[in-house]
């Protein structure tokens, strides 16, 4: 599976690659097509990938003892997305990871990741960022959970996931805000009518 | 200011560095002492520095608009802390930094960390994986402020910083929380009778 020079660029951005590096991530990068519903990961699977969004929609979730669901996170076009505490130390996910708009995702594995890192040293630098990046991220939201209303944080979610409301359901973003999706419906009635 | 090796073995784990690594790395490390109450960062300044704990304690916490306080982390001996998402970015911090017990810690720079991983680029790779461990943290917490009881909540506190509690103000384990002194006091009480 070959990687075009195009995709390169959207995936890593301002790096450049000589013939050689570009073969070597291809190599490594593996393309996959996910439809509505697909399940990527399981909790409990140990995880060894983590993904590039192409297009399309996921969502993390975990499952409590209630069977209620946390939705963790989405991911959108240009986001990578996994369950990085396991996928850090190849240990069992507590999340999952669910297809919720038919996608195109890039996979690599963190064994091809290091390889990737002593061969092309610059992409370690690219995906430090990228945690750092993702790193600030959690941080808000932690603060987020602790400091802000329900509709502040509905509002925090539509800033961060643009146009991401048609292709997920109300009980996905309810899970997402830690409330009910009628609290959700009083929030939206309430912005309408404001 | 310089580093002895048996420190730089404690910051770094298994790494090992030549003298000259040593010395390089010395010179970019500052070495301060904190008193209790001191303010280390305060909200609104521009974040140049991460902070590594040599013993001691600190805590980051925001402000909300209606003054009331959000402890997003502790650090105690051996941990890094920073306002990460400031720092990573060399913007304005949202959450100040506190001593709460007399500390011992060293300063670095953003600057010098890149200076540091261009020269030793295992650094950057320890880095990375402190970062990871942190993400994971960070993605624990979030799932459990969506998923969990606070009593739950507690016990993940208690495990996760064991033998804090005689350190901290019990306001400050409220503020983390994100519950009431009371309900903490409650949640003691019961765990106490059980």
């Amino acid at each position: 599976m070959s990687i075009k020079k195009t995709t390169l660029s959207i995936l890593f951005k301002d790096l450049t690659f000589t013939d050689e590096e570009q073969d070597l991530i291809a190599s490594k990068f593996e393309l996959r097509k996910l439809k509505k519903g697909e399940i990527l990961l399981h909790a409990n699977d140990v995880v060894y990938h983590q993904y590039y969004v192409c297009n399309g929609c996921l969502r993390t979730y975990s499952v409590d003892k209630m069977g209620k669901e946390h939705t963790l996170q989405f991911a959108i076009k240009d986001w990578w997305i996994s369950d990085y505490t396991a996928f850090f130390t190849s240990t069992q996910a507590i999340v999952s990871i669910e297809c919720i708009q038919e996608a195109t995702i890039y996979k690599v594995s963190r064994e091809n990741m290091e390889v990737l890192f002593d061969k092309i040293p610059k992409l370690e630098s690219f995906f430090r960022r990228k945690m750092e990046k993702s790193f600030a991220n959690f941080q808000k939201r932690i603060l987020g959970s602790l400091s802000m209303s329900a509709q502040e944080r509905y509002n925090a979610f539509l800033n961060k996931y643009p146009d991401i409301e048609q292709s997920v359901k109300n009980y996905h973003i309810a899970s997402y805000l830690g409330i009910t999706t009628e609290s959700l419906s009083r929030i939206r009635k309430k912005i309408s009518k404001s």
